[in-house]
């Protein structure tokens, strides 16, 4: 369905600023994700075809090329033009071309006496999410960002970011004097688990409910983590008068990108649609709100056809049922009598004695155990995959809210920045 | 830059339905091709990064999955579905799944006594352009479609297709009683020159320039051909009173694509992009006419990025100035010392010895030569490729003037047929 005439004639008609801000970022989650999302949904059945959250929002594209010469960013780059309305090199975190430090719409939300909130599924020092909270000359200086997060202050007695969820308890340790010892005893609410998110009942807060980032959603036993930290987000966020900015980013489907894993960027992907369907829900009961989604970049240069067939097969990547890392951990050094036992408890369909074979022929070497897996899975499903880093196609952005005309069309990734920044005021 | 709302404001204002509506289809440009676009125009060079046509336009994107359970769409089914508004097998053409005819805009176009018409780098019988017009089981029947060119009237006095230019003459032969020569007594005036366009001067047209399909862009010494026909159209469709509805497919792009040749389909996406902004001045300067743009479908799984590498190069694409199947003819049978000679005179970078060698080891054999060379353009630019077919990623979607908003957002490709009909009445 189109993005929806009467909705735009609203939305100019108010012409006002929305009182709260979300953004989404789907790392890595490239036009190739969302399209093959619609299908995974539907069992690739046109008879069950029907418009995902991210095709009921979707306003036009995002271009996404770094401030070097490359065309293809880094997921710092990217955070940074998003947060900041500035182009940096790669790798660069909140600092432009020249390492000078820049703001982003999260400090002048803070500025203006706004909430603000950052939430993810990798550590929350992870690129993205940190290029709207501190400056780092390098993405790998996570203890340096991680200090940022409490010490930034713009008054003494004001938290930079108010909510503050995601994995990442290493960069935060409770020990005596330690950062998180630090800012639960200034004041955060802290939480370790996810079953505890219901215990945070007052800002600020800090839940950190794995070491880095959380297992894979395809792993894990809370696969709708980012879902539920959301949940809890908006409950602590928008249950104020104050206006709220809150970064949201489903970080991991760019990790299971970089992995060429199409059954882990599925579920990334079920749960990144949940968590943006809260907010699309929140949006649409209040009015007052306006929520964009967008993706940094694309990752692994996803297509769904391989091989001249005409064809891309859901079935088998939802038969799927464990992430390329832990089915290759748990094949290395078996014997082929041994695999087909341990394949069955993680994949419904069936490898051929042939496939079966080939693996227990290299099941002594990780990397090439990994990649036979993955294209037997590829394969299958007929999806394609051309790099292991990133790529420079365009990524679809959308929005729902006051405001959300202002998103039609094709914005580079730093006018989607500016214009989210003028709505902050 | 957004497509702006102060535009889609005055459009909602106005309201008005267009007096004339013109479709463009690059077949195959998936939004890896659009992307691709902006930085081979910029020389992948930030500083000279601008909006192209396609950005301007931009308002959404379209969903193309046929009738079949595949996802991935042929030519034929996703001309069918934009033409007619209902889904159907790969290979059909104007008819659905039942096999049963369909009646295209155009013929609704015509029944409502507009001006019609075609203008394709393929023969004007292949899969799209013949959506439009004809009804057959299978794409192939190519006489089967030219004949109805003619012979489908809807009142015995007027042509179905008042103006029809592109490839194709084999189809319409000239010989006394044959096809074309039963068109031109009838009262279509032909040329068969891209010269010879300018001696067009009144309704109805037949142009066919080419036995087949033209030659590539890049390999023609008239490279902007589409841009040439759809100026010819646009002078003998937009001159009059009458309303007019005009299908124009940059054809190529699909076949640059099945081929994986990147600087092939980027000269073709030169020379689509030059007859679109054609259409956008037109539009722009009348005010009474709505432009879509979009693809039936991306074709080669092509995305910008391969082999973990972060970056995309326009300079080799730019540097490659004759097709895959041109290259690979002059190679076939030389020695490795006449290749490099033979190179140079349609590459302006230089192979290695190693690579000549590699060529030369496999002389003999055209298709292995050919995939040697593709692969060596392919590395030079990180442009990757997952398979030979088509995939079922999400295309483009743009438009301008009257009605243009009832294209923002997410629509699927019937949902644009259904629009756009709804435009012509």
């Amino acid at each position: 369905m189109a993005f929806g005439a009467a909705m735009l004639a609203t939305s100019l008609q108010a012409a006002q600023a929305p009182k709260n801000v979300i953004l989404f970022i789907g790392d890595g989650m490239g036009p190739a994700y969302t399209t093959a999302f619609r299908y995974y949904q539907a069992d690739s059945q046109v008879d069950r075809v029907s418009d995902t959250v991210f095709d009921r929002l979707m306003t036009g594209s995002a271009s996404t090329f770094p401030h070097d010469d490359t065309v293809v960013t880094d997921s710092a780059a990217a955070a940074t033009a998003l947060a900041t309305g500035t182009k940096s090199y790669n790798g660069a975190v909140g600092v432009d071309a020249e390492k000078q430090p820049l703001d982003s719409m999260l400090v002048r939300a803070k500025s203006l006496g706004w909430h603000t909130g950052v939430i993810a599924t990798s550590q929350v020092t992870h690129a993205t999410p940190a290029s709207f909270v501190a400056h780092a000359h390098s993405r790998r200086d996570y203890q340096v960002i991680a200090e940022q997060f409490y010490s930034r202050r713009l008054k003494p007695d004001q938290p930079l970011v108010d909510l503050i969820l995601g994995g990442g308890q290493s960069y935060f340790p409770m020990e005596t004097d330690q950062l998180g010892d630090r800012m639960v005893r200034w004041g955060y609410q802290y939480q370790d688990k996810l079953e505890g998110l219901d215990k945070l009942t007052r800002l600020p807060v800090l839940g950190l409910f794995a070491p880095k980032g959380f297992p894979y959603a395809i792993d894990s036993d809370q696969p709708k983590r980012l879902s539920l930290m959301v949940e809890a987000g908006l409950r602590l966020l928008g249950g104020s008068d104050t206006p709220f900015f809150l970064m949201v980013e489903g970080s991991q489907i760019d990790w299971c990108g970089h992995g060429n894993d199409i059954a882990c960027a599925m579920r990334e992907m079920e749960d990144f649609a949940e968590a943006l369907e809260l907010a699309e829900r929140f949006a649409r009961d209040r009015g007052d709100t306006l929520v964009v989604f967008t993706a940094d970049h694309s990752t692994g240069g996803l297509t769904l056809g391989a091989a001249g067939e005409y064809r891309w097969e859901a079935g088998p990547v939802k038969q799927v049922t464990a992430s390329l890392p832990v089915l290759t951990q748990a094949l290395l050094n078996q014997p082929a009598e041994a695999m087909t036992t341990i394949l069955e408890q993680h994949v419904a369909f069936n490898f051929t004695p042939e496939e079966v074979q080939r693996l227990a022929s290299v099941s002594a070497e990780e990397s090439r155990l990994y990649t036979e897996l993955m294209e037997m899975i590829s394969a299958r499903s007929f999806s394609g995959w051309t790099t292991t880093g990133h790529d420079a196609i365009d990524v679809p952005l959308g929005a729902i809210g006051p405001g959300a005309e202002k998103f039609v069309g094709h914005l580079d990734n730093t006018e989607i920045s500016n214009t989210l920044q003028q709505m902050i005021r």
